[in-house]
C-alpha cells in the first residue's frame, strides 16, 4: 500500500513525487509572480481558448467548458480591479490562476491544464505580449515621426553646419538633418515589424517539449489566439527564445539612434553651439549652481542605451550553450523584456515630447554655417566643371583654405584677384557659389539636402505615414 | 603670393591645408590597408560604375569615362592575382586604388573622385560586401539543413529520451530533436535575408554628407551596382551602421543556437550519455592522456560565440551616442565584421561536416528513454481520458513514481493490482501506454513528435529547401 | 525691478532661475525615489557629518548644528519604521530628506546644502553603500566556502572521474574538485576586498566639480565617514564611477564562477551522470510530468549569469564617451548595481544552502572512475619511470587503450602478457597502478589530488578561512 | 597481436588511438599557431625550467636535461631570429615546439613533456605573458601621465569653464582638469598592479588536471621562472582564466577613461569650442573636402572602446557555464587578450604623443569662462557667509540669473544697485568675488580647483610617479 507523502499538503501542482516542502529560500528564489502578473491578461484569454479547443478534442464536456470559462473571466474581470493578490508560493502567475480557479470552480479547473505544460504555455504569453508591444512602439515611434516631419517643415529655409568628425564639413538644411532621424527611425520601424512577425508564432500545442496528446486542432486555436502560423517543431517551440532576443535587439538598435540624437541635443544646448534653447518643462537645475539648466532628457535617454545593450547581451549569454529544451535559467527572459518595453515606451514618449517644445536658434545656425570654409568643396567643384582634374582641384582649394586660415579670412571674401594666384580656372562667377545657401542648393540629388529634395523627402514621408498601417 | 607648403609632398590625397607631415605612429594608427584590402574588388566595381555615371552626368568624357574604366579593370586583375602591394602611408584600400589608378593613367585618373567622399563609397563597399556574404551564409546554413535532413531521415525510428532541465523528460524522435535545429537554422536565414536586404540600399551619391553636386542619377547607378534602392538622407546614409548591426546580429543568434547544438554534441558524446561517437576525423586527442578522445570541434564553436557576440557589443557602443554625420569611430565597423563572416562561414563548414561524420548510438539512445519515468505523462493522460480532473491526475502519478522509486522499479513493470492501488480508474489497457513507443505515437499533433508527424515535417522541409531560391 | 518667476512655486531647489514648472512626463522619467531611496541611511549619517564639518568651518553656528543633527536624526528614525512617503516630484532621495529637514527644524534646515552639491553627495552615499555590501558579500563567499570545506571534509574518501572537455581523464577526490570551487571563491573574495578599497574613498568636498568653497576639513570629515582617504581631485571625483564597474566586475566573475558550478550541478543530476541527488527541498517539480524533478536554483543561478554580465556591459557603455565632470548619464549606475548586489547575495545565499543539502552518490562515482581508461596516463608514466621516453609512452598506451576499445576491455583487465605484447618494458607491477586509488596516490604534488595532499589544502583553508578577517 | 594503427603516421602527439587522420578542415578549425606563435619564448623559457626540475625529480638524466636544454636555446634563437616556421597540422606553438626539439636532439626530446600537460603549460606560458605585458602598460600609463604633469605645468595659468552636463558650470584651472585624468590612469596602474598579481600564479605542475605524477618541486620551479607563488588546486589550475579577465577588464576601463578623453579632444577641436588645436601630425584631412581637419586619432581610441569592451563580453560569455576542468572552449582567451593588449598598446603610444603635440587657445578658454553665469555659486556663497540660508540664497542667484539672461547681461557687470534689489545682504564686497579668478582661488580644499592645491596636487603627482616602481 503505497504511504502518502507529506508533500501532498504542499501548494505546489507537482508535488506528488516530492516527500519534503520546498525550502523558504527556494520558494522565494525560483517564485515569479512579482514580475509575471504582468502576463495576467494573455494567460487568461489563452486558457479559455484553450478550454474551447480541449471541449473540440472532447477532453472536457461542453458544460465542463462553459465553467471553466466562465471562472476564468471572473478572475479576468477581479485582476483588471486590481483585487487579486498572486501567492509567490504558487510559483507564477499561471499556477495562481489555475489555483483561483479550481477554488472558484471547484474540481473542474483541474482539468484546465490537461496536455499543456507551463513550457507552452507561457511562451505562448510571452509571444501574445511582444506582438502586441511591437505594435505599440511602432505607434510611439511614429509619434515621434510625426514630431520630426512638423519640425522639418517649419524650419525648412534654416541652414546649420552639416558635421563629419565634429568639424564643420557643408552647409545642410536643418529640416535635412533632422529628416536623417526620421530615416533611422523608418528602420526601427521595420526591426519592430520583424520582431512582431517573429512572436506571432503560437507555440501552444507543444507540451513540456514532445508535443500535446489529446490531438487539438492547433490550428484553430492559434487562429482563434490570432497568431498567424504554428510553431513546426515542438522542441524547438519550447525553447526557443529568438523572439525576445530579436525585440530586444530591436530596440537596442532603437535606443543607439536615440542616444545619437541625444548627444546632439546636448551639443546643440551647449553655451558654444548655441542652436537650441530646451524648454523649461524639459531641462531640469542644480541643486547648488543657481545658473545651470541642464539637458537631463537627453542625457538620461543616452544613458540609458547602456542599459538596454545590458539586456540584449544579458539574454544572448543566458542562451548560450542551452541544451535543448528548455531550461528554467530561460526564466531570466522576462524581467529583461519588461523593462526593455518600458524603458523603450517612456524614453519614445518624453523625448519626442522634448523635441516638440524645442526652441531653434535659427540665427545662430546660420551664423555658423559660413564660417570654417563650409565652401570649399563648391569651390573644387566649380573647379572641376572647368575641367581641373578633382583631385587637383581638391589641393589647389586645400592651398585656398591654408591661405585664408594664415590671413584669417573666409572664403567668400576673397577676391578674383585672390582666386586667381591659385588657379586661372577661376572666373567672375567662382564667388557666387561660396554662400552656404548656394553650397545647399547645389546639392540637387534624392537624398541630397537641396531645399527642393527634403521639401520632397519631407512630403513623401508625410505621406507614406498616413498609408502605413503597420 | 600664396606660399608652397611642404606637404604638398604628402601621399595624402588630403593634404593641400596641411603644414606638417602626418606623424609615423599616427599613420600607421589610422591606417585600414591591412583589412579593407579586403573590399577591393567592390572598390573598383563601384568606381567603374560610378566612372560611367560621371559620364552621363557630363563630368567627364567618353574618353576619359573610357580610360579610368580600363585602368580600373588593369587594377583588378592586377589585384586578383595578388600581384599588388598597398601602401598604408595611403591610409586605405580606397586611396590605393585611386593612387594606381593615377600612376596607371594619369591625370585622368584625379578625375575619378569628383563628387564622391570616402563616406559613401565606403558604405557602398561595405554593402556590397555583406549582400554577397548574407548570401554565401544562407547557402552554407542550407547545406547544414540538408544535412540534418539527411540525418533526421536516416534515423526516423531512434527513440531517444526528449530531455527538460537536462532530466529526461518524455521520449522523442532522434529525428524530431534534429528537427528542432533545422527549424533554428530556417529563422536564422530569415535573418540573414532580412540582413541581405537591410545591405541593399545604396548610398553613393551622398557625397561627404550633404549629397553630390554634379547631379548625378543615382537610380540608375543603383541599378548597375545591383542595388534594389537609394538611400533617402545623404546625412544619415553615410552615418548608418545599422546594416552592419543587423548582420553581426543575425550571426550572434546563429552562433547561439549552435552553441546549443555543441552542448548537445559535447553531452552526447560523454561516457555517460555515449548516444554518439565523434568520427576520428573531427575529434582531438590529448598531449598528455593517451585514451582521451575530444570533442574539440563543438567546444571550439561553442566557444566561438563569445567572440561573435562581443563584436555585437562593441559595435554597438561603438556607434552609441555618434553625432551625425560620419565620424572616424566607425571604422572599426570593418575588422569586427570580417572576423565574424569568417568565424561564421567556418563555423558553419565544419560543424556541419563532424555533424554529417556522426555516429548515433541507437540502442543506448532507446535504453535510456526506457529509464526515468519518461511516460508518467502518459498514465496521467490515461487517467484524464478515464475523466480524472488532470491536475488529480499528476498527484496520482506523482505517487506512483514516488512508489517505483522507493521500489527501484520501472513504471512499465507495475501490475494492474498496483496501479489500481492508487486509482480505480486504471483498468487493463493502463500498461499498454507506458511504452516509450505509445508515448511518442501518442504526440499526433503538427509539431509532435509522433512518426508520422516528423516524417510530415521532414518531407515538407526538404521540399521547402528545394524551391527556396533566398 | 526682477519679476517673481512663476517656478517659485515649484518644489524643485534650483528652480530660481526657470519660468516654467517641469512637464509631468519629464519629472516621472528624471526621478529616481523609487530607487535611491536604498541610500537614505548613508545620505543622512552624511548629512550629520557634514553639518559638522560646517559648524567646524564656522559656515552654521554649533546651534543651528545641533537643531540640523536633531532633526536628521528624527528622520533616520521615521525611515527606519517605515513611516515616510518619498515624494517623486522631489527628484531624488536627497532632495526629500532636505525638504523633510526644512519642514521640521524651518529655515536652518536651507543651510545644510551650503557647499555640497549632489554631485559629491550621492558618490559619497553610494561609495558608503558598496563600502558595507563588499563586506557582506565577502562573508557570504565565506559561508559557501565553509560549506565548501565540510562537504570537502567528509568526503574525503570518494573518487570521482575527473573530466577535460566533459570526457573522463583522470581520477580525482572529490573533495578536490569541491576546493577547485573553494579557489575560485577565494580570488572572488580578493576581488571584493579590492572593489570595496576602490570604494573607499570620499568625492565630498568635491562641491559640483570645482572644490568646496567654505574652506571645509575634508580629512576630518572622510575620517568620521569612515573613509581611508580622499579623493585627489575634485573633477574627477564627481564623474568617476569606476568603483561601481569594479564592484559589478567582482560579481560578475563571482557569477561566472556559479554559472560553472552550476552547470555542474545540472550535470551531476542528470539520470546519465547520478552524481547526486538534490535534497526536495531545494528542488521543483513540472506542472505536467508527475516524475519530474529539477535542479531548477542551478539553472537560475547559471541565467543569472547574464543579467549580471549584462549591467557590466550596461554600465560600461553608459560611461564610454562622457566629457567631464558629472553627466547625468551616470544616474543608470544604481539601479544596475541595486540589482547586481540584490542578485549575488541572493545566489550566494540559496546556492549555499542547496549546496549542502546534496545527497553525494560515491558508489556512482567510484564506478564512474572505473570506466574509460582514466588511468592510462598512469601507465604512460610506468614507462617513463622505464626510461621510455614520454611522447613515446603516450603512443604505446594509445594504442593499447585502441585495443581496448576493440575488445571492449578496462586497462586493469589486462595481463602482463598483453601489455607485453606493447612494450617489453611492462614487468609485474605495471598492472598494480591501474586503479583509481593508486592513480590518485600518485599525484603528490602541492595542488595535486593526493588524498595527503587534499588534506593539507582543506586543512590550510579551514586555518585561513578562520583567521581572515576581510 | 594488436594491429598498427594508420593514425601512426599522423602529426599529432596524441594520434596513438585513433584510426582515421584528422580532416583537414578539422585540423585548420582546432589550430592555433597562427596567433600562439607569440607565445614562443615564454614555452621555451618554461621548458628549460622544466626540464631541469624533471632532472632534479630523478625523470631525467643531466646529460638529458643538457641536451634537451641546449636543443631548446637553439630554437629559441632561430625563432628569434625569424627563421622558423610552424606547422599548423602540429596544432599550436607548443607541439611545434616539441617537434622542432625530437628533430633536433632525436628520442631525448620525447621526454619533455613528462609529466606536463598543454593544459598547466599553456596556462603557465600565458601568465607569464601577462605578467610581462601587465608591467609594459603600466610603463605606457605613466608616460601618459608625464605628459598630462608636464601640460598641467605648463598650463597653470589657464582657466577654463568646468562643465556638467556638458553646460558651463565653474571656472577651473586647466591643469585641473588634466590632473583628473592624470588620476583615472593612476587607478588604472592599481588595476594593471593587481591584474599582474592575479596573472603571478604559477600552474605548472598541475599536469592535465589532476597533478604531477613524478614528484616534481613546484616551489622551485616557480622560483625559476618568477613567480611569487603556486597554484593550489591543480583542477581550478588547469581551468582558471580568472587573470585573463582581470586583464581585460583593467584594459575595458583604461579604454573607457581614454574614450571620455577622446571625446573632449573631438570637443575642444571643434569650431565652437575652439579650446585646442591639434598639430597636423596628429589630424587628417578629408579626401572630398579642402578645408577639413579631423581629430581622427581621439575618434579611433573613442571607437576602439566598443573593441576592447567587445573583447570582456566575448569570454566572460565563452567562460560562462563551463564545467571543470579544461574545456577547448577557452583556446578563445588567447586571440582577444593579444588583440586587447595590441590596442591598448598603440592607443596609449599614439594618444601620449597626440596630446603632447597640442596647441591649448588659453584666450578662448578664458573667453569661455567668462559667459554663461559660472560664478552664480560663488555668488550663493557669498550670501551664505552673510548668513542667508543656502537654499534662500540659491533662489535668489538664480532670480539674479534669470534677470540677467533678460537683460542679456553677464553677472560681473551688475551694480551693486542690481544686486541690492535681490537681497540686501549684498554689499560693496560682493562684485569683486564675481571674477572667474576670485571663483577659482576660493575652491581652496584639497582636491579643489585653487592655484596653491592644483600645484600642489601636481607637485605631489611628479614625486609619486618618480617613486613608484611598479
Amino acid at each position: 500500500m503505497p504511504k502518502k507523502s507529506k508533500s501532498r499538503k504542499s501548494k505546489k501542482a507537482w508535488s506528488g513525487r516530492f516527500q519534503k516542502a520546498m525550502a523558504k529560500s527556494a520558494e522565494e528564489f525560483t517564485s515569479s509572480t512579482h514580475y509575471d502578473v504582468r502576463l495576467y491578461k494573455q494567460d487568461i484569454v489563452q486558457s479559455i481558448a484553450y478550454a474551447q479547443t480541449l471541449l473540440k478534442a472532447h477532453v472536457i464536456s461542453a458544460k465542463e467548458a462553459k465553467r471553466i470559462i466562465k471562472g476564468l473571466e471572473a478572475i479576468l474581470k477581479g485582476m483588471e480591479r486590481g483585487k487579486v493578490k498572486l501567492d509567490p508560493a504558487l510559483e507564477d502567475v499561471h499556477m495562481n490562476i489555475e489555483s483561483m480557479l479550481i477554488s472558484k470552480i471547484g474540481d473542474v479547473g483541474k482539468k484546465l491544464h490537461s496536455g499543456r505544460s507551463r513550457n507552452d504555455q507561457v511562451s505562448t504569453d510571452l509571444r501574445m505580449y511582444l506582438k502586441f508591444e511591437a505594435t505599440e512602439i511602432i505607434m510611439l515611434i511614429k509619434k515621434m515621426q510625426t514630431v520630426l516631419l512638423d519640425l522639418a517643415e517649419q524650419h525648412i529655409k534654416v541652414i546649420m553646419p552639416g558635421y563629419t568628425h565634429l568639424q564643420r564639413a557643408q552647409p545642410v538644411l536643418l529640416s535635412h538633418h533632422l529628416m536623417a532621424y526620421f530615416e533611422m527611425l523608418e528602420r526601427d520601424k521595420a526591426r519592430f515589424i520583424s520582431a512582431g512577425a517573429a512572436a506571432d508564432v503560437m507555440p501552444l500545442g507543444s507540451g513540456a517539449l514532445a508535443g500535446n496528446d489529446f490531438k487539438i486542432d492547433r490550428e484553430l486555436l492559434a487562429k482563434e489566439l490570432g497568431f498567424s502560423c504554428i510553431s513546426a517543431n515542438s522542441m524547438d517551440a519550447v525553447s526557443d527564445r529568438d523572439f525576445v532576443i530579436d525585440f530586444i535587439a530591436a530596440c537596442a538598435v532603437l535606443m543607439m539612434h536615440l542616444s545619437r540624437f541625444s548627444e546632439e541635443i546636448v551639443l546643440w544646448s551647449t553655451w558654444e553651439f548655441d542652436f537650441i534653447e530646451l524648454s523649461d518643462k524639459f531641462a531640469t537645475g542644480s541643486s547648488i549652481m543657481p545658473q545651470k539648466k541642464n539637458p537631463d532628457i537627453a542625457e538620461i535617454v543616452r544613458g540609458k542605451t547602456g542599459r538596454v545593450y545590458g539586456h540584449l547581451q544579458g539574454l544572448l549569454t543566458t542562451m548560450k550553450g542551452l541544451p535543448l529544451a528548455y531550461n528554467r535559467d530561460m526564466q531570466e527572459d522576462k524581467e529583461a523584456v519588461f523593462d526593455v518595453v518600458d524603458t523603450v515606451r517612456t524614453v519614445l514618449d518624453v523625448f519626442g515630447e522634448m523635441l516638440a517644445s524645442i526652441n531653434f536658434n535659427a540665427e545662430q545656425m546660420g551664423r555658423s554655417a559660413k564660417k570654417g570654409y563650409l565652401t570649399a568643396t563648391d569651390l573644387a567643384s566649380y573647379l572641376v566643371r572647368r575641367n581641373v582634374p578633382f583631385r587637383e582641384a581638391h589641393k589647389i582649394v586645400g592651398e585656398i583654405v591654408a591661405y585664408c586660415e594664415e590671413s584669417n579670412m573666409e572664403l567668400e571674401y576673397l577676391s578674383l584677384k585672390q582666386l586667381k594666384q591659385f588657379s586661372d580656372k577661376f572666373s567672375y562667377d567662382a564667388t557666387r557659389i561660396l554662400s552656404a545657401q548656394s553650397s545647399v542648393n547645389s546639392k540637387d540629388v534624392p537624398g541630397g539636402t537641396a531645399p527642393n529634395r527634403v521639401k520632397d523627402a519631407i512630403k513623401h514621408a508625410r505621406k507614406h505615414l498616413l498609408h502605413d498601417k503597420a
